[in-house]
């Protein structure tokens, strides 16, 4: 088994081409993770989503846990076998939905225990026990507990926040069992603080992860308060080991985040707005349900590759969203993700070649043309 | 064009094996047709129906014309285009769902008009809108209009109805237009009753249709009740037509009613059961929802093919029912159509060979196995 492994094949400005190399394969980056909440991407067969493009897609450790549990899936022979995903896999640590999902919660500097939102059970996540069910997953890519406070302008607060998952990092690294292929991410804390975020990624250095995570961004802060975080933090993150900012985000975020350094992505945002009725395209987005769409015979973007948009109009996406069909969310699902695959194949390309900057610039003009204007009615 | 027609390539018994021919391509038979109730069969990809065997699939009159709308249809090139189904569709004629589904209907000697249950917006459907209205659903296969009462001993409130769907039939078939390739089905009705059924296919004899569908069955009679009705009313159906047994049924029903000389089903029964954690197998029903499948590795069944028996178990499909993910849907479903396709496929295979009578046997036999004992637990 080859050492899990980041080696960077050209740069583009701030802008880098890379692969990273796992225990289940290869991950081109930048790379979007869809994110397969309980062990499926929602609305996708697996192959499926490999078509759209993606290497590795993302499971979530405080849902597996709770159900069907993580003992159950290493009986089960792991979660790549369990849910018939044979490539990368990156399971988070469970403290973000910890924060948002779980009741009766309780930190200490221990951990966390709460009560699960499905049965009401009692549970407790620390560093150590994190690392240990991200291993029973098989996951390839292990992230440490760290706490993710809300947007805030309290240094002290933000401060306080940070020092405890510096502190966590170090309890997570001591942890994980270093085999090879399989890597683990500390992740930079300090909210908008320069300084705090300075700090973070170098009591990380010290520390020695195989990546570096960028966390609590995504928030609820405008989007420049987050680029003007990456320019302040890029400087201070080391060059050899891949970036990646979590829960990013709109299709203007990576392509801004990219641009300022920025390897890897995850986002339940292509998969939830496929379940909306909300559809990405290179011409922004588009809302399914709009009464427009009844009678439109053309595909949601002429020029996408996706089934959805080289089998299927939008009037019979309209009509299929209309009436709640399952069939809606699987085609938008699938066209979203093969969207957020596609613009990621075009960012990969553009760095190859040093001709960002030119793409950059034609994303944001598709953008600026807006929808393709509605048919005249014909009677 | 090619006509539309019926061939019969070999008997065993009563049971038959054919070709019918439409516009949209062939099907043999017997046939099961899934259900594509509004214009998607639920939860599948149409490229996954046409893998399982599929040959033609159903729409419903009734959904169809009140959303998206039959004229909507038409103008976006008809529902083969509008749903991406190449193949041959067969709609009913929406008097099923009017009476199940509508509120405030009223029948005359005309038709039957009703509030839509989705905006109760006021309809009417006669023998002469559903041809019309079929018609420009661009359906292979059209049904009469006629009445479907509940399961019934009243024999003269049976023989009136019975009746009344005879002059209807008369009223379809003179608003047919007979297209190469497109062909009409009449449907006999007369409940339990031996006189009214043979009275009610000499009827649809006269007319000439080019199919004959056998109604008010499935409709809460036991199963040999319904097979009571097709021993007395076979000898009274022209040979040289397809049978099609409307809303049937289970694995054992269409295994009876092929055996007795039925060509042609539908049923919602593989789709809804996937929506709700049932499984169909050889050796009779899964509910995967139950708890003694969480932790057990094994496919659903081991002998089939279908892409949730492939590449899942037991466990995950039970894990994504409870978590009530869309792929549970999915993949029952997939499975489900598949083995009622593979259960069609056998029935051809042994009537052309002539050794139906022992698959019949072996299928009964299969089903008195019972499901897989439960694994031991481990601990």
């Amino acid at each position: 088994m080859a050492a899990f492994s980041y080696k960077i094949s050209a740069k583009d400005g701030s802008a880098r081409l890379g692969q990273v190399t796992t225990a289940h394969g290869v991950i081109d980056t930048p790379a979007f993770m869809p994110v397969g909440t309980a062990g499926t991407v929602k609305a996708m067969m697996p192959g499926s989503v490999a078509e759209t493009g993606a290497q590795i897609v993302l499971g979530n450790t405080y849902h597996l846990m709770l159900r069907p549990g993580a003992d159950r899936i290493e009986r089960l022979g792991g979660l790549h076998k369990f849910m018939n995903w044979p490539g990368p896999i990156l399971t988070d640590s469970g403290g973000f939905q910890v924060m948002s999902l779980s009741k009766l919660r309780k930190m200490t500097e221990d951990g966390v225990t709460f009560q699960s939102h499905i049965d009401g059970s009692k549970h407790e996540l620390t560093p150590e026990t994190s690392i240990d069910i991200q291993r029973k997953l098989d996951a390839d890519i292990t992230m440490q507990l760290d706490e993710c406070p809300a947007h805030s302008d309290d240094k002290k607060l933000i401060d306080t926040s940070m020092q405890l998952s510096l502190r966590w990092a170090e309890r997570s690294k001591a942890a994980f069992d270093d085999r090879a292929g399989y890597g683990l991410f500390g992740i930079v804390q300090g909210g908008v603080f320069d300084d705090l975020r300075e700090q973070s990624a170098k009591g990380l250095i010290d520390i020695d992860f195989h990546g570096m995570a960028i966390g609590g961004l995504a928030v609820g802060e405008p989007q420049d308060v987050m680029f003007n975080v990456l320019e302040g933090l890029m400087p201070h993150m080391p060059e050899d080991k891949p970036r990646y900012l979590m829960g990013v985000g709109t299709p203007e975020d990576l392509v801004g985040a990219v641009s300022r350094g920025v390897d890897m992505f995850d986002c339940v945002m292509p998969t939830r707005s496929g379940r909306t009725g909300k559809a990405f395209t290179r011409r922004g987005s588009v809302n399914i349900r709009n009464a427009r769409h009844a009678d439109d015979p053309r595909p949601l973007d002429e020029h996408c590759k996706c089934p959805a948009c080289k089998d299927y109009s939008r009037a019979y996406i309209h009509h299929l969203v209309k009436a709640q069909e399952i069939l809606g969310p699987m085609l938008l699902t699938w066209h979203n993700v093969h969207y957020y695959q596609d613009l990621m194949w075009w960012l990969r390309k553009s760095i190859g070649e040093g001709t960002l900057e030119e793409f950059v610039q034609r994303f944001h003009d598709d953008k600026l043309q807006g929808d393709i204007e509605p048919l005249l009615k014909e009677k």
